[in-house]
């Protein structure tokens, strides 16, 4: 059982010839976790909740799944440099798979709103990286400009890029495989809206091969402070704890708007004070870190939930788009906050004592 | 497919009752990633080189595949409080495995020497944490006596609990399924030495069992400034870079030295400077992104190479043991050597003409 990425395991139905040069760190088989007690919380009888949890994807999000197509492509395209803007998640895999690729990643971020690990990652790649004195909106602006005058050296890798949706939905395909069925919902964060539209893709594309007969509905969620797709217009100027959906104008707009229309399902926003609650709930009594940005989907859960918009007995899943350790900083504020920590000296009567072993 | 931990996947090789408390996370099941540029950088004729990627268990690092089995064990035999003590990644997995079982994970850390993520993740998992002005060994110490006094009460899962090792040696079993035979050798990292042991015990079941047919020789890495093992005594001050094995006194000293002596392996030292070049290297060019210790596999490799150790045309593997998320703040000290990174305008103009594109 040598490990596959997810263009290897579902080559029949992305359809490539053998010649394509796949450019692979054996992405995607991330877990999908029951959550028995955050169901419990929940209060819905019967409810099933799962964790999809991608933060186990090599680079540590779901980015990995897009961009070993996006980055193959460019590879056999001829294309020296990659070139992407991002809140973090999408420039630590870009890096990764350009050098897997023997290719350059280019990276345009926003100045000083990028969470400590992700540029670590960045810099570790060898990434040549750009901080803007802007927004990520007005990064992917100067990545369009960019694209568009050096259409033979450059492959842009954001989601504007068709390869990185396509490879995204496979999660939507890993999940169902999991789970022998579509969920009832699908609850997801959204930011760039992106990944919203690569799982209905991903959905709809399964129900057609005849893999699943149900579809899910789809239960988008925005951060209160970065919420275009709920207000109907662009963000000026976006702000969130949850940095990696910190996103005003999303490039996926219509993308998000047709997956929520067509599933019947919901786009929302949450507070940070939720997404934050959600985000310490996850690890304190699942055992599962992820990053805020994900928890905006367990947030959205919470919310619905107390809306009555859940079904007893249904089954939900929530995206857990990227690992917590993307993020110490928020980590340790938040965790400082509940537990004890102390110094001692190396003495087990006093460390019992305070461990209150009696 | 649903996924499942080490304990569901090898369940017959572990032999436990239907009854038996898994708590898991959906550890294993990691990548094993071909290293093609660093196999050619080694210079020996037909050598394959994988990387067995540990980093992406649930809470990036090898100690999920014990921990599930200790915490488990742990929940059946009616423990109040799971301790340990802890350079990081224990600390880590033993926090969340505890909360997931619904335990209290009670953790002892040396003070001021613990990477900053793997903190973090303690701290999220609402871990109780005494940091002890003394180090790892004898912060050891401490869980040993506080283990012995509270018998009834206290689970202790460092590697001094057998199901440790127990858990661990699965990833021995995985690596040979994904390979389909066992490599000629495997360059693993030794702070504590359960893994070296745990490997060890993995392959000669394994055999066994006829699963496989040859055993690795096993080829263990300390840091220089932490090599109890190559030295034969004990080092009362450890240091290096490494934080994961910066261990002055192994717990499983003679694990360690019978899987070298009877593997007819080699158990040898690398320098901070070779273990941080190694660390930049697999981040550089094969995009994975691994912790400092874990790259003491891969200086080694290096070690054994240009020493004619490494035998032409054979396979080896190299041990990953964590994340290099785990410590973003050596990743950032190391990539901004490297790395060109500059704050500019949001326009197009001026950051084509950094990126060079002419």
């Amino acid at each position: 059982m040598m490990m596959a990425g997810i263009l290897e395991r579902y080559k029949p139905l992305y359809g490539f010839s053998d010649t394509f040069p796949v450019v692979s760190l054996e992405e995607g088989s991330t877990p999908l976790i029951p959550a028995l007690r955050l169901a419990q919380c929940l209060g819905v009888p019967g409810l099933k909740v799962f964790l999809k949890y991608e933060g186990l994807n090599p680079t540590g999000s779901f980015k990995d799944r897009g961009m070993t197509y996006a980055v193959s492509k460019a590879k056999e395209q001829g294309a020296q440099f990659v070139l992407c803007a991002s809140t973090g998640n999408t420039s630590a895999s870009c890096a990764a798979y350009a050098t897997r690729a023997g290719l350059k990643a280019l990276i345009i971020i926003p100045q000083g709103k990028i969470a400590l690990g992700k540029l670590s990652q960045a810099l570790m790649y060898g990434a040549r990286i750009v901080e803007i004195e802007g927004n990520f909106d007005q990064a992917l602006d100067v990545v369009r400009t960019l694209g568009e005058a050096h259409p033979q050296q450059l492959a842009v890798v954001n989601s504007i890029n068709p390869y990185r949706i396509e490879g995204q939905q496979s999660a939507a395909w890993e999940l169902c495989d999991q789970l022998g069925q579509a969920p009832d919902d699908l609850f997801i964060p959204v930011g760039n809206a992106g990944n919203i539209t690569a799982y209905w893709k991903g959905f709809l594309r399964y129900q057609a091969e005849g893999r699943i007969s149900t579809l899910p509905r789809m239960m988008g969620w925005q951060a209160a402070g970065a919420a275009p797709l709920v207000s109907g217009a662009p963000v000026p100027n976006p702000e969130t704890v949850a940095t990696a959906i910190r996103i005003g104008n999303p490039a996926s707009w219509q993308g998000a708007m047709d997956a929520k229309t067509q599933s019947n399902g919901h786009i929302g926003a949450v507070s940070d004070e939720a997404i934050l609650s959600a985000y310490h709930c996850l690890a304190r009594h699942e055992g599962v870190f992820c990053e805020p940005a994900s928890a905006a989907s367990v947030a959205g859960l919470f919310e619905a939930a107390s809306q009555g918009r859940v079904k007893p007995n249904s089954t939900v899943v929530c995206v857990l788009t990227g690992n917590g350790l993307k993020d110490p900083d928020n980590a340790i504020a938040v965790g400082t906050k509940a537990v004890q920590r102390v110094t001692l000296t190396p003495d087990a009567r006093a460390i019992g004592d305070f461990f209150e072993l009696g």
